[in-house]
């Protein structure tokens, strides 16, 4: 009994993340009824977002500039790359701060069954860099599950024939985490790469 | 690190209900890589939603005509008035399909700490609808807390004194309801509301 233009809010609003009919139809009637200013400018920023954000043509990450800040700026160290899943992992590692190469942004992971093969994560263009900026080392921050994992091998593989160091980020026991807490998966990783003191 | 647009984009969808910061993130992200089609559709949607909706001139509920559809189905029996809080509780009541009165929607409720009076609710529009209409019943179904139940005391006091019938739907164990996890409030409800047989 909505309107033609309130059902259709709802019904867009459930593409959405985590949103399903209920809060869809909760959070058109919020806007409409009590954040009309809100509402607007959401509007206009997703909007203008879908218009002019695109991908950094070096790394990938999504900006809506030809390249990204990160790229743009001349004192980072384009000698080492990261290998991230993500924009939201570059965010992550920056907020981190402890890393001063440049990353390159795989926008997923290899998944066959979803139709996500190496050219689609775009890592002819990754070799591309990796030979144009004569990259030296690359770190590879996929996440650690199992289609992180494979992805991680397959461009490890890769790169290990162009003569580049290749590592991956260390798995194991989180800072504060106590080790009765943590799975045996990461102990057992945590064990297997135990350094020397 | 996000670029400005995403930042903007981010900041922006966390005017929907329930929505921080992580969840935010996690959108804005979503839509843009994932999601450019739903993401340009929702835009869309939200904008003509912005531009066009407005409130029913009769009954004041959402809709981007000047009389809802509800207000315009002659079918639909003028002489019976119910009084709800939000649209959300117009389409609960055409789901429940047995009310063929019309609606009078208040947008919210008395609470005089947020400045909603009697004039934000539009009680002197429904005074004029109910004696231009000559409506004959007035059925109150604002929410059964103590905002609505101020409200719902405040419109009885003013249409008492037009000459109208005015009720209030019932409270009581809800069906289906089992008495052992009803709690007391309304337990003491249904017992003071109880019906002979």
């Amino acid at each position: 009994m909505f309107s033609p233009l309130i059902k259709e809010l709802i019904e867009s609003l459930r593409c959405l993340p985590g949103v399903g009919p209920r809060s869809a139809q909760k959070m058109a009637l919020h806007l409409l009824e009590r954040d009309f200013q809100g509402a607007d400018k959401l509007a206009d920023a997703l909007r203008e977002a879908v218009d002019k954000v695109g991908r950094c043509s070096s790394c990938r990450t999504l900006t809506e500039e030809a390249e990204c800040q990160i790229c743009q700026d001349p004192e980072r160290d384009a000698k080492r790359l990261c290998i991230v899943e993500t924009p939201a992992d570059v965010v992550a590692l920056e907020a981190a701060g402890s890393f001063g190469g440049r990353y390159f942004v795989l926008l997923g992971h290899l998944s066959p069954i979803d139709g996500i093969g190496p050219e689609e994560l775009g890592l002819d263009r990754l070799e591309t860099l990796v030979s144009h900026n004569e990259v030296e080392e690359v770190i590879i921050a996929t996440n650690s599950t199992v289609e992180g994992e494979a992805t991680s091998h397959y461009i490890a593989e890769k790169l290990k024939q162009m003569n580049v160091k290749v590592s991956r980020i260390a798995h194991g026991v989180p800072m504060g985490g106590e080790l009765e807490y943590v799975d045996g998966n990461t102990l057992a990783l945590a064990l297997e790469g135990r350094k020397t003191l």
